[in-house]
């Protein structure tokens, strides 16, 4: 299960601005992969040193520089420094327990977005922060871990598919923004399987694991919902922004990455939906589950009962019960006893018990 | 039991505007049909090639061309080159797991809503998305399937009924559209049906499968009020369109099928909270049923185990147990027993229990 | 019980404006009534020909025609010609299933209101839709069944109460519409007694069928709900309405009006509230019954068993059974089995469950 | 309980603007009180004949009158034609069952409000209507029943405490609605306090009484929820409005009544989840209970059914049973009987189940 | 627990802008504590007379005087003298049950907002509202208890971290309302941690008092809610202040605290539905161990009595009875018994009951 709220590792009170690592991987180096082109030119490379962006700033050509790694300081001020990025901002780069959010600055528009995956086996959400700055001619992505979804992207500039090497910086933003919300779609893929699975064990055969499955996966959904539902006022602001940095036709595809959010959130709702009808379910069916088992019981008590109390009536030593000496009173006894038994058994059939 | 959510078959990252086949339908070779027709003149036929599309884009004559079938990629980006579409709406197109909604073009309209039945037999709703392109005197309409629930206006074209003749190419637009929202009315009437059909069984006679029955009407209630939602703001949106491709006296008929698509929404939520009240019943109902049976067995067990109790004393072997050698002592003790159960009856009756 | 969905008629993708017969009453002529009046005189008569109508249509007094049964298709559509009626309108007036709502035309401005009646023998709201039409110097208004709540109005007219009177059309159809709303308090007066007497029933002496009662009328006030919801708005647009057909000092009545609608919809909302406390109530009522039979079954079974198993010990037939043979060992047992009775007992009264 | 609506005591369609009597307190006579002051002077008095008040009109100090008792309707109508106040006006300060509201008028602002005192003996709300009406330098204010809650106000004045004696009427009426406002917060105390009892109780010693003080106080939280709800709505029009009859900074002061009437609100509201969380209480409470009730039956049931079934063999009479004639076989037998209970015991205590 | 509502101490109707106390910590004297700095000086003192204050304040430096101690009413008047403000903010001040809010008046601007702690012991939120005023270059800050949270601003303005000693007053403003709701995020955490703990617990081993650890977690999230909701509100119109004692740069870090106040309120919207999932666990938790517990009785008593039916047949005293001269009809009814019991527990295993 993923933690209810991720610990924020800073002392609160800390002067805003100032940089302590909040985030993960802590002891990976930083990796910075850097790919430049533009409609014929293309260079994909690995900096070496910070000082290598430098050059990528003022260039023609569209550069997106992926830093991987944000628990380096030095790094994240230094790149600040070079593309001159607002104290909060870095901030906002390096606590990775940032809300999904969109601010405008002067020569920079800043997304902060969380990237998601499910993992089946532990039913449990995984989210990364992503931040992205836009720049005139340049995108920087920070990321705290390796594993991420661009490859596709970077395919799509490798190959020249699409649109994305004739188009600027801000196509690259969408891009891979557009990526991000894509993989939420398989999230809820993945969540709505785990779903139809639960659904089908709870009219089924559910046992008391059903239970810890369907909280636990609840838990996530309450969580997930928590994570994405920012992301679409997020989109919805940079697709709504009048800013310079973003060109008006790239805000057709941010309107269409909008549309993709808001079908998202509301098929999360939907979820929480069936979730809360599967849960009601689940206690219905452990009350006809009870039911059942009360049956039985009162079947079996409730016939034998009676016939146990005639058997002690003849068990009494009592000198004169006249019954007793009668020859046929033994088959007269267990006859009685049928009858009485039959009755019960009728009764209860025409209850519908059985 | 309609999937949760519909898996969308292209990989995340492909490049926007690129088009995958996502629907179903894949085997049917394409079909288009074009309508043409003006006051006078009407023009019905099976288009050959896509090409004879192109001399009905710039005549006087109002044209509808349907396309059903939406998986040769070919034919859908042909109908693009011909009539001037952007390639996201081509993606859009392709992509059958849209979000109803409106965009508008600078030379069209875009409109994407989902036709919905139900299914009584598997008490399942099966959407199928139409898209609906509004030029100024053409109408395309893409459908995955080739079974449709526009007839009745090709009837009305034909004959020459009610307006639409001597309209433009909007009202024919706003006509298609209405009647997908008329048919959401048959899909709720026959939910409408099925949830009274349960009404009747969870007051009455339910059963395990009564549960099952409810779970899987809510569910579907769910799924349809995901696909109906959006529409509702599509056809809001296209009514205040001010758009010259749309004339004003249509808009009157659009405000009028936006007025239904409220209606349509006030009753699903309130088939909702006819639903939630349902399973309310449902389980108080189970409760009262284990009131019932556990009624039976208290009453049983508690008449006959002091009785039984009672014989078990003079089942006693002791030598000196002065009852046992009464004259009257057996009809004496069944007379107490008698008295007992009878003193338990009036109990329970003065109780209410039966 | 209404229906949850009201079946509308007429086949999907009809011609707009188009009509055809959804309502009931199909049997019984039209009848149309005309007050015809102003400050000083009055005249009140039933027409026999809608042609009498046209010279309404034009006279400086204020004529208010009401039109009963709107099987008749010609009767509305003449009537529909003669006071120059939109094709849409007409449609509504007819088909019987309409939400409420306000339209403004050019000519005149048409409203249409659902009356509605609790039939408090059968627990079921019945709703009656009203068309009003409101020109600049008469009203119209359409109703299904000759069974109306207007007497009032009409007396006040005859009896010239008010301003009735001496005000225009305008103020006539406020009058018309505020005795609809003056109605529903009625409705809701009828229902919150209901309300209060199932609350009693639910503390005192549930039964299965306070079930069914409190399901049912569950259901109605959701069906209320959806009928009274949009009356609010209606209402409130009516006030807002800046057309030149409603002078301003019929607003402030208006606007009276209105803070009746929303007070309606609070106590709706309220009652919902209520309705859902009281289906929790009993069913925790429901569980402590269940609790009062385990005690008792619980309380005797558990005296007894212990008892009955001492019984049975000496019950045995083993040869060599000391106790058997001493002289007190009968009564002995007896004071042994008094005494393990009342240890239960005590231990029960300690527990607090007697 | 208070009622779940109050009848309207008016035939339905009765003329708008004619007077009916509707509130309490229909036998005692009106009483008019009037104070009369300016920084000076002072002047308190018990108005003899209405037309008393017509000098305070256009005088130049402030003016309270306060008018108990509304059953006369002369006397409201000629109250009415003194001050020129508008019909409906007049109509909603006879009926008492008018939504809270604050209205503009030419010459004066109407304000509707509703006192609210808590029964704590019979766990009910009260709330009688007070009318209050603001002119240029005179407030009139209606109520049903003399009690009121105004004494502190009249101190103020009386011995000129803060700025009421150097302030214009409208601050006198803010002071009036202030100290309404102030006594919901009494009212929510009382509660409050009423619901921290109700806590205890359930999670200490449920009875079935304990449901029905939940139920009845959750009802009452719904009916002063409908109660209070609109008063945020008036106060927050009256501080908005900018009427020449409200000065300026006497706005400062309704603001801070408006964050009062919030702050209500936001109480009531979370009484209302709490109220919801006290209920899920009690009923998982009684199942606890239910748990524990079962258990002990079942302990008792499960160790000494297999005993009996023992003895019960060794009583039967074949006359071939080796064991009968054993010498030890009595005693083996009760050892037999006391491992198998024991075992049992065990098996419960590793169960956790006492 | 905390209390439900904060009593207010004063009389209702009192007149606004009096002073009477309300808070706790009536004993302490009152403190004083003044930070007097600009870019190069550093003055910390504590004030022994109030008025030593007046010189601050038209000072050139920023000056942050904390008072800490409102129960003085003299101390809180005298300091409004000196700092021209208004009756209704010292009101405020004094009353300690404050709404968060934010007030903008000529010559400062007002926030009151409540810090939050919570007792990991007692689980119970604690409460204490701070009133911060921010005047052209000082800051006065109210509290009632002298423990705060501001130590971590005193140290940054000590060793000039940041750009605390380089800004103005409005910073230092934002920097203690920063703290404050960097203390939130604190309480979260512990609620979170609390509440993963009840998740353990209620899926592995719920006992009782489970139930009343999740009632408490809940409730005192209700009025963690109640208390942080407006502090939201409170950020976001001092965010969008206009009022020239804001600088625009600080504009941007009061906007970074309003994302944090959305961020914790959506942390504690996700908490209520965590505990709501919680509870209907908790409570399918408790009707599972019921089950468990009817299944035990049930498979007992099921194979018992019928077993003790049988046995006593055979204790009947009937003179003629065949079998029990039978030479092996003991050893064959036993044979019965075992064959009737292994049916039964075939049975059982077959449902799957154990």
């Amino acid at each position: 299960m993923a933690k209810l709220i991720r610990k924020r590792r800073h002392r609160p009170g800390a002067a805003p601005g100032s940089l302590h690592v909040v985030g993960n991987g802590r002891d990976a180096p930083v990796q910075i992969t850097v790919i430049d082109y533009d409609k014929e030119s293309l260079d994909e490379r690995t900096v070496e040193t910070i000082e290598d962006l430098a050059r990528f700033r003022d260039a023609d050509t569209v550069t997106w520089a992926n830093i991987v790694g944000i628990h380096d300081l030095a790094v994240v001020e230094r790149v600040g420094e070079i593309f001159d990025i607002h104290a909060l901002t870095l901030e906002d780069i390096v606590h990775t327990t940032q809300r999904s959010k969109f601010e405008e600055f002067e020569n920079y528009l800043y997304a902060v977005i969380r990237m998601i995956t499910f993992d089946t086996e532990e039913t449990s959400i995984r989210t990364e922060q992503l931040s992205l700055l836009l720049g005139s001619n340049w995108v920087l992505s920070f990321q705290e871990d390796p594993r991420d979804v661009f490859e596709p992207v970077r395919d799509r500039i490798r190959n020249s598919i699409g649109r994305i090497r004739t188009s600027g910086a801000d196509y690259l933003a969408y891009a891979l923004i557009d990526i991000i919300v894509d993989e939420y779609f398989i999230t809820l893929e993945q969540i709505g399987e785990e779903m139809e699975n639960l659904e089908e064990e709870v009219l089924g055969e559910p046992d008391p694991g059903t239970l810890e499955r369907i909280s636990t996966l609840n838990r996530e959904l309450v969580l997930l919902r928590r994570s994405i539902w920012p992301a679409r006022e997020l989109i919805g602001s940079m697709a709504r922004s009048e800013s310079p940095l973003i060109k008006k036709k790239t805000t057709v595809f941010l309107r269409d990455a909008y549309d993709h959010a808001i079908q998202i959130m509301e098929i999360v709702e939907s979820f929480r939906d069936v979730m809360a009808s599967l849960r009601e379910s689940y206690k219905t069916s452990v009350s006809n589950r009870m039911n059942d088992i009360m049956k039985v019981l009162t079947i079996i008590a409730t016939i034998f009962i009676p016939l146990t109390f005639i058997a002690g009536i003849y068990g009494m030593n009592f000198e004169y019960m006249p019954e007793l000496s009668w020859h046929h009173g033994y088959f007269g006894v267990l006859g009685v006893m049928l009858a009485v038994g039959l009755a019960m058994v009728m009764y209860f059939r025409r209850k519908g018990w059985f």
